[in-house]
Order: C-alpha cells, then structure tokens, then sequence
C-alpha cells in the first residue's frame, strides 16, 4: 500500500454540470460515484456487463473500448465508464433514460470537502518549529597532549559547548564508541543528540557517536499501529522531507479482528508475547518496505515515533492489556518514555529511541492524540469536532483552550463486520454504489475493480444513503417491497436488495443487503452520532457551534460526507467545515518526529483532554436511540437540509411512479 | 576473604614495655613484629623451628605448646610465640641474650598510626546525610471506577504526591508491571524509586513496582573492583547496617598481574570481552558470598556501587582501555550514566542499577575518588596527603578548598613483582620481618602461618627497613658482606640476605633478597614519595604544611608505619598524623549506596580535582632520583628523626661490634 499524492484531474459531468476532481487513473466509473452521479454499473468495473456506457465529449481517456462498443460508437467518444481511466481534464456525458431520471439523479450529487493541507517540514522551518528530537551534531578538535589530555568526553562536550550545546548526558553506548570515534575521524566526531521532551525535565542526551561528518544523513520513521493496518512513513529530519510511505495489514489479524478480541487472545498462555511479535513483524516489513523505496538501510534510521491505540500501544509493548477491556477500563499509562526501539524487536540501530505516542483513556489512545496534535486543535481557537471513524471510533470536541473526548463503541459494521457480505475494504469489495430509483439498477465500484465478493464500510453507507434516497428503504431502514425492482425482495433473511446478481459476482451467489445489515449500520452510526453529541451537550454546545468538523482515519477518508450526513453519520454542516486528514495518526507521529515543540505540546494535549465515559453520561442513550433512524427521529430539527432533500426527492419520485 | 573488625586486645612486651593493640586470635609473633620487638623465628610460624619462645606473665594465651617445651617450662608460662594465639590482654617477656641486644631492638620498635573511624549509616543518619539513592515508596489507592478510571500510573503518581514525593520518570518496566502488581496487592504497591544525582538536572525514577508492601527489604550493594582483589559489601539501605563483607581474587589475574598487561591482553581478539567476563565472574562470585552470609537472595539486591581504577572499570564495561596506555593517557570518560546491572553481567535482578564511580584520569581512578569522598577529604579544612600504594600508586593533595594529584608509577615491587622471591601476600608470603642485628638471625611471620614461599610488599618494606636499622645493607642499598652472619653471602645474583633456609621453606630453596630486589623497592618508594613531593612543591607546600595522611589500599592497610618512613616511602611525620582507611574504594562505595548527598559530592570532588601528569613536571625527576636512597639523598634534611635514629642505632652496634 501507498499513500502518496498522485496529480489531479477534473471531469466535468453532463448534463448535471457537476464538476468533480479525482486523481489521475481512476475510472470515470469512480468519479462519478464519488460525485454523486449514477451510471448503471453491475459488474464491478470488470467491464463484462457493458452496462456503464458513457460519452467522453472533451478530452481523452486510456481504455473503456471492448466488443460491447462498435466502433462507429467508439468513433461518437462513446467508452465503459468502469475500465475509461482518466489522464487529463475531460467532459463526460452521461446518458439519462428520461428527463425525470435527471432530476432523480441530480437530487443524490453530492457536494465535496476540503481535504487538509497537512503541515510538512517546509512548513515548521517556516514557523520556527523545525526542532527534531533528534539532532546531529559535528564536532571537530584538538588532540590530546601531555598538557590536555582530558577524557574523551570531556573534549566532546567542550567542542559541544562551543556550538552552544548545553546540558549533556551520555548513553552508555556513546561513550564506549567514543574512543573509537574520536581516533577513527582524526579527532571529528559526528554526535547524535536526542533533546529533552521538557527542558526543564531533562538534558540533552548523546546517543550516538560516528567518526567523522556523517550529518548528512539523518532519517527518522513514524509509525502508525493500527488495528488493522500498519504505516511507516519515512523522514529526511535534515530537509522535513517525506521519502517514502508504506503500510499494510497489521499481522495481528489473524488472532482477532478488533481490539477486544486481540485482548482475549491476549490473555491465553503465550498471547500476548505473540501478538507483540505479530504487530513488530507488521512493523518491520513496512520499515524494509519505506527504506527500500527510499533506496536507504534500515540501519541508517536514527529515530522512530509511534502512535496507535492503547491496545494496539500496550500489545506492542508487551504490556498486559487486560484492565482496558474489563469494566472500569483502565490504561496501564498515558506516557512511555524514550524507549529503545531494539528492546521491542524493531530492526533499528541499537541506539535508536522510539517516542511512543500517550494515551488519554483505554479507548481514547495515542492514535487519537497524534491525530488531534497533528491538525494543530490544541492551538486553534475554533471550536473543533475530530471524528476517528472506525470499530473504536473516537470523537474529541475543543479547541485551544480545552478538548473533550469519548470513545464510541461503534461496532464492526463500518470495517464491513456483522454485515451478511461485510468485508474490509480489500479486492473486490464494493466501495461506492448509487441507484436508479425508478429501476432500482444499481451502479457498483469495486476496490481493485474486481468482480465484487462482499461490502466494506464505505460501499454500506453509499449503498444505505442511495436505498433511502431512492426510496427503496424508509427512514427506518425497512424496505419497500413494492418497488417494481426484482433486486429488491424477500430474502431468507428477510427483506433485502440484491447488489450483484450470482453470475456478476466472483462468490457466485447473489450479494444483498438485508435489514439486519442496515440495522447494524443504524447502531454503528448511532453509536458516533450520539458519542458526539453528548459530548456537546455535555459542556453546553450544539451541533451549530461547530466550526470544523475534521474526519481522521483511512475509513474516514473513504466516505463521502453528504451520504454520511444523508444517514445521520455526521452532522449537518456546510461541507466546506469538513476535513480530511487522512491517517492523523501517522500524520502526528511524523510531526513530532520533526518538532520537540509539538513533542512538547503532546503532553499538553493530554492533560487538556477530558475523558468522558459514554456508558454514565446521562444523555447518552437518549441520543443513541433517537438516532438509530436515517437520519434521526428528530431528522427536520437536526438534519433541516437533508430532510428537506428527502422530501423534495420523494415527491419527485411520487410524480413518476 | 572478610573484612570484619574482630574485637581487640592489648598486649605489652617487656622488657621493651612497648604496648600493642591487636585483634582477638593475632599470634604473639605476628603482634611483636607489628611493633617492633624481634622475636626469632624462622619457619614462618609453623612452630616447627621452636626458636620463637617468650613467656606469658599475665592472661592467657591459646596454643603455643609444643614438645619442644618442657612441662616445667610451659607452667612457667613459655610458649612458641607463633602458635600462641591472644584471647585477652596479655603480658609478655621476650627472652633477650644481652643488654645490648635490647638497646638494638628497642631502636626499632615503631609507633603506630591512627585506624580511621569509618563513617557509617549510622554516623549518616544523625548528619542527616543518610538518603540513599534508592528508596522504596509503599502506597495505598483506592480502586478505580467508571468515574475515576486514569490510568495505573497516573493513580500510582497521584499516591506518590500524597507522600510528598515529586518530579517522576517510570521505567518502562515499572509501567509494564504496575497494572497487575496493583490488582496482586489489592491496590497496595511498593515502588523502588532511584533518585537523581542532582534535582536540577534529573527526575526522581520509578525504577520497579511490587505488589503489596515490601518496603522491608532494600539492600545495596557495594562493589571495589581491584586489580587484584575484588570486594563486595552487602548494606541494608533501611538501617545504614553493613550486613557481610566478602572478597576475592580478581580472575582476571590470570591475563596480566597488572593493569598494563591487561591492557596488552584486551588488545587481542577477544580478549577485552574476556576480560570483562572474568571481572565480573568474580564480582558475581562475592555477590554471591555475601547474599550467603547475611541470608538473603541476589534477587533481594535493588541497587550496586562500584568503584574501579580506570583500567578496571573501562575493562568491566567493556570500553576500548588502550588509550589509557598510549601516550598521553587518555581515558575514555570521567563519568557514567546509571547502568543497568543485568547489561554487564552481574547477577542481580533487571531493575537493578549499577552506579560506578568517576575517574579523574587514566591512573586516577574511581577507586582514588571514591577513597577520597570516604575519608571526607573533599568536606575538610586540614591540609591532607591521600595515599593510594600499590603497582599504580595514586596521591591526592589538598583539602575542601582545591585538590591535586597524580599517578605514580611504582611498577610492581609493592606487590612483589620484580623481586626474586617476590610474591603477592598469599600463604607462604613473608609478610613481615626483623633481625637481630648482632647475630643476623631473623624473625618472619608470613601470611597464613605457612612456611615461607617467597615475600610480599609489606614483607619488603619491613625487610629492607629492619636490615638498614640492623646495619646489615647501607642507605645505597648495599650489603655488608663483612657481617658476621653467614645469611649476608654472595649469591649467584651478586649480594644477598637468606631471608629463610631451603629446609625452612616450602619451596626448598634459600629465599634471599638481593641487592636487585632493593633496587626495585627503592624505585618503587622513590617513584611514591617523588610523587607527592612534586604535587606539593606544584602547589608551593612541603611535607611539615601536611596535617593529615591518608594510607588507603589493602596493601597500605599492611605497612607498618615507622618502617615505610625509614626507607623513605612515608614522609616523616609524628604517627598520629597518619590514618589507614584500608579499603578507602570500598568505602566510597559503601557510603554512596547510603547518601545521595554524598552522590552529589563526587562530581564535586571530580570537578575540583587538578590532575599532574609526572612525566612532564619539571620537578619530578629531581625528586625521584634523590629518593632512590634509604630514606633519602637528603636524609637529615628531610627525615631528621628517622636519620638521627639511624645514626644512633649504628653507633650503638659500633660500641657492640
């Protein structure tokens, strides 16, 4: 996995004249799913239904030709939405069955959110808070004589002195290599200089030292423990530059797919020493997997930061995580100190140190406090609301003044579990839907483009919003099993919409949604909702107080904010209040590599935030219950907008039917 | 080896009416010859050459009936005055074959020196200095609930500042093991909490956690790391009480009798980690022996001191000692960082810190420093000459206000290196010696009452002294072959004194000391006394400014006092200016375990110390060569006493010759 940035382009969409931007190599198929517009897709983006047939009218694509497209047709600019991949800016037309269906279908498009513009080191050097943790130093002197012949400490630190460093303590390592050291380089010595979490705390501490000027290579690795995946992201500290970034799933999978499982296991002889080497092993093939990018050795890494959840933190380290999950949920510790990477099996130097990021509550972790540090709310006077979607999902409401947080017990239902053909957002999971809501055809993409195997999160809140939106199900979640569509039925499990027919299908069997699916979304979402919203209530503030809305997490960036909104996922606000960070969690464990000011600061956000347990605020269940409904029992006070849209799209399907 | 004070007792010989102090289960022989009163004996106190009789006057003694003495005899109260071990005071008779004889031995009887009243936890605690660096924190909580669920540590921190306790760090083992010592101890920990060496600069750490209360047991212990020997002492931190003290050869002996050999040897492959292994073998076989004799577990050990000349500690730790050897000595560190025990080998429990002292320079050690601290020199107003005697004799000069010292290298003969029938003070070792100047025939003691198998350093020193006084050698260090006695021959190694006949030995050959084996001592004295001499007349003081000596060192503990200034080696002073520390390194060691306080005060004593590197001193060379005389080029300048007895003593054996 990478998450680099590729260019951009943008495809304008007729006759809705809704312009979308998307990265280079998506398909017209997924853009136009993310944007809100319908193209009848089934396949997944296989190309075999030939259903997607669109016409690029400005502009060329690569691809989107097969048998199914004669070449007069071809001739007209007419491609498959599903395999036309975009290279530069174009104009897509997208055929309407009838003028009514135009109004349908305009009625889902969605708006977009901004995405973060994530501080990098250009940035902190800008703002005078280039500071790594980890500096180095090079010192040169005179040799010893008779008349000086001080030990060969003594000489570093008067050398050290005069380059204004201050404060010295030596790792033991530094000064057994330091004899060598100083003789090897001619009496040029390159230190390694982990500064202080807290001057007042603490001293400079010499780590490390080379022969000679090795200054010119300093690299640092942060890293994201994630239940589920793994991200190392690696640092030139010199220049503040990103070289490489890579994840993939954290090995500890196969021992549990959340954290409450991970614990269980934890608890059997021999669990937890396992599931410690599981995640490090995760650790160390994404480390190899950065270096290799970067064309560096792993050896030449000088520092790693580390943000993760308290289990996911407490796992790692080897640190019982029994009381996080047993009533009344009791982390080990907020802070770790400086640890030494080695210790816990990661394939770093001996000297290197990992900053391992603190934990505000056993559901409230270093994850979410690197997330919170990294877009900076513990300094901005605007009213807040971060959002980590996910099974643990975690909601911090503040600004710089002062931040409360609550862990929401979501369920798995957004990583694709205790959904009939739930899955995680691996090949073949359908990400993105929309549906013709007088044909009830649906348009499906696939992650991968595969034929699909089941849903993940991200295609359930697609596939619910469209369903609602469509009029297929009602605000309960039932469904109207008068629609003229055969896909909507009753199944075994009751009623459900067939997403994918057996034959499109790479499982062979028909993939549905049912009721109980949908019911298990009302929870999850329910559960976000009113964590947030007792939060709020709980220090006075409502929903229109907010002046961002910021969405952390891999998943968080998957979703597509109106549909989240149109479900009561997310508050209604103008969408230019959402932000995307992306994974804050790496995003902060790369800042505080950069910056011993926001390493500094991380404590202060710790001590700021406020822990509040959802199952003893009195408000909670009251906000839990009144949002198991799309959007919300109270959906005309909370979702005004939204439930006018619903409205406004009913009638107008009224009018057709 | 043990180093307990047995209780003592007096005995007084006449007709010299010279009164000694001794401790319970001393030989009469051994006593004698402490204080100068010759008694002859020459099978080293076997009992089998029966030449050795006295008579007991008052007391009684154990022992010392052989058949050499007649029933009649023994009732008068005769006895072999090697085998008549003292129980009580005692009164004894020499028997002496004329008058003129005991003009002769009277001549030599010597004073003795003050034995340092050693600080203790008890002196400690009414100084308010007993604080030591490592003290257990028993705490009581109350359980966690959904309203107050921080996490174990900030609970653990909240009890610490109920009890006034402030600033922590945690050791990530702490963490590690607080959340299930907490719930084993019912919410009652104990905490083992290491202080820093200075507030400014360092947080106090939470270095352990147990469940419950386990305040009652927190012992130190307290390592000198010698060349040769290796002692530990087992301290229990709660009430200031040494519990054992044991001791050992070093094994690293077997790759070099001195530090320069052993340098040599770390220079092989392999050969300094073997080094380090051999160290600490034998530091772990006295941890061992300790923990046996007070009762205790090694587990039990919460923290260690060590204090180690230079070379002993670079070597033990592993640091690249060559450049202590190459011109212009450097040594690799002043100071070290608290270590982790387990990290080098020793075998005490993970937690366990080892705290090691600092060096001043490559020949002035942490051993010097920790001697230094111990006798207080650093704290005192009186002008003070610290004497460390050994291969490398180190000599400290000053007082609280400033510090001087310097290295001297003695070479071996102190530890009977050099010499033909040299030998380290281990059984057989001719420890001390006296001669009846008339007849030439002498008295010997050796170590463990053994027939002799060659001689020590303190047996040296009182060899060459005796026969200077007896007239025997001359102030060059020259026999008399005109002496009566057929022990004063030439022997195949030129001129020499039959110390003890072939039959007489357990080596069956003559053991004699040649006029070689002088030359080596008198190097070796004028090595010392050039020594401190030079760092005096650096400082513009001479021998009478000196309010205090020092004799510290196992070896200096064994020197008889009146001897070593009669050969020079001592300056001339009255004797009650002179006090023996004896273990002086095991002593700082001991005293740091027991004050922080006094932690602090060796960086003190570090900083102030200035030290002189002999070889480029414009004075020393002078110095040296006019003490390579018996005692001193200079002898009625510079020890006016010691010359005028000498005077006196060769007069009266003129008058009997």
């Amino acid at each position: 996995m990478s998450q680099d940035h590729p260019a951009s382009v943008k495809v304008r969409f007729e006759p809705f004249n809704i312009v979308a931007q998307a990265p280079v190599g998506s398909t017209i198929l997924e853009v136009a799913l993310e944007a809100g517009v319908h193209i009848n897709a089934s396949c997944g983006g296989e190309g075999v239904c030939g259903k997607c047939r669109v016409i690029v009218e400005q502009g060329e694509v690569v691809g989107g030709l097969t048998e199914k497209i004669s070449p007069q047709d071809a001739a007209k600019g007419v491609r498959q939405a599903c395999l036309a991949e975009l290279t530069g800016d174009v104009v897509v037309r997208v055929p309407v069955e009838s003028s009514l269906d135009k109004v349908a279908l305009k009625a889902l498009a969605a708006g977009s959110a901004q995405q973060a513009t994530l501080i990098g080191g250009e940035d902190l050097k800008q703002e005078g808070r280039f500071d790594p943790a980890l500096a180095k130093v090079t010192v040169r002197a005179n040799p010893p004589t008779l008349e000086d012949n001080r030990n060969d400490v003594a000489r570093l630190l008067a050398c050290l002195r005069e380059k204004g460093e201050r404060g010295f303590s030596f790792a033991f390592e530094a000064i057994r290599d330091l004899p060598e050291a100083w003789r090897r380089g001619d009496w040029q010595v390159t230190t390694t200089i982990m500064r202080p979490v807290r001057r007042k705390y603490g001293r400079n501490q010499v780590i490390r030292v080379e022969p000679g000027d090795t200054s010119a290579s300093n690299l640092a690795v942060a890293i994201d423990l994630g239940t589920t995946t793994v991200w190392a992201q690696l640092i030139d500290l010199n220049s503040g530059q990103v070289l490489a970034t890579e994840g993939d799933f954290n090995g500890q999978i196969g021992y549990g797919e959340d954290v409450i499982s991970r614990i269980v296991y934890a608890g059997k002889p021999g669990g937890l020493k396992r599931l410690g080497e599981a995640a490090c092993g995760s650790i160390n093939e994404v480390l190899k997997a950065v270096a290799r990018k970067a064309g560096v050795e792993l050896t030449d890494i000088n520092l790693a930061t580390l943000a993760g959840n308290t289990t996911m933190t407490q796992l790692f380290l080897g640190v019982e995580p029994k009381y996080i999950r047993l009533e009344p949920y009791v982390p080990a510790a907020a802070y770790y100190p400086p640890l030494r990477a080695s210790q816990f099996g990661l394939a770093l130097a001996d000297h290197v140190r990992l900053l391992v990021f603190p934990a505000v509550a056993s559901y409230v972790g270093g994850d979410v406090v690197a997330g919170v540090m990294g877009v900076g709310m513990h300094k901005d006077e605007r009213l807040t609301l971060f959002i980590d979607l996910g099974t643990n999902g975690e909601v911090v409401v503040g600004n710089r003044d002062w931040m409360a947080c609550a862990a929401a017990s979501a369920g798995p239902a957004f990583e694709g579990g205790g959904i009939k053909f739930g899955m995680r957002a691996s090949k073949g999971a359908i990400e993105n839907f929309s549906v013709n809501p007088i044909s009830g055809e649906p348009a499906i993409v696939t992650v991968g483009k595969a034929k699909p195997r089941g849903i993940c999160g991200s295609g359930l809140i697609a596939t619910v919003a469209a369903l609602l939106m469509a009029g297929i199900i009602d605000e309960r979640g039932h469904y109207n099993l008068d629609h003229k569509s055969d896909r909507v039925r009753q199944g075994e499990d009751g009623p459900e919409y067939v997403l994918a027919w057996a034959e499109d299908t790479s499982i062979g069997r028909d993939i549905a949604l049912t009721e109980t699916d949908i019911d298990n979304l009302l929870r999850a979402k329910g559960a976000m909702y009113a964590a947030y919203m007792t939060l709020l209530e709980g220090v006075g503030l409502s929903i229109h107080d907010l002046e961002r809305v910021i969405l952390a997490g891999g998943f968080g960036q998957s979703i597509n904010l109106e549909r989240a909104i149109l479900i009561g996922l997310l508050p209604e606000l103008p969408l230019d209040k959402f932000i995307f960070v992306g994974n804050g969690s790496l995003l902060g464990a790369r800042l505080v590599a950069m910056s011993n000011q926001l390493r500094t600061e991380v404590g202060d956000i710790v001590d700021k935030m406020t822990n509040f347990e959802l199952s003893v605020a009195p408000n909670y269940m009251g906000n839990y219950t009144g949002s198991l409904f799309l959007p919300h029992t109270e959906g005309n006070r909370l979702f005004p907008q939204t439930w006018a849209r619903l409205v406004e799209a009913r009638q107008a399907l009224k009018q057709v039917g």
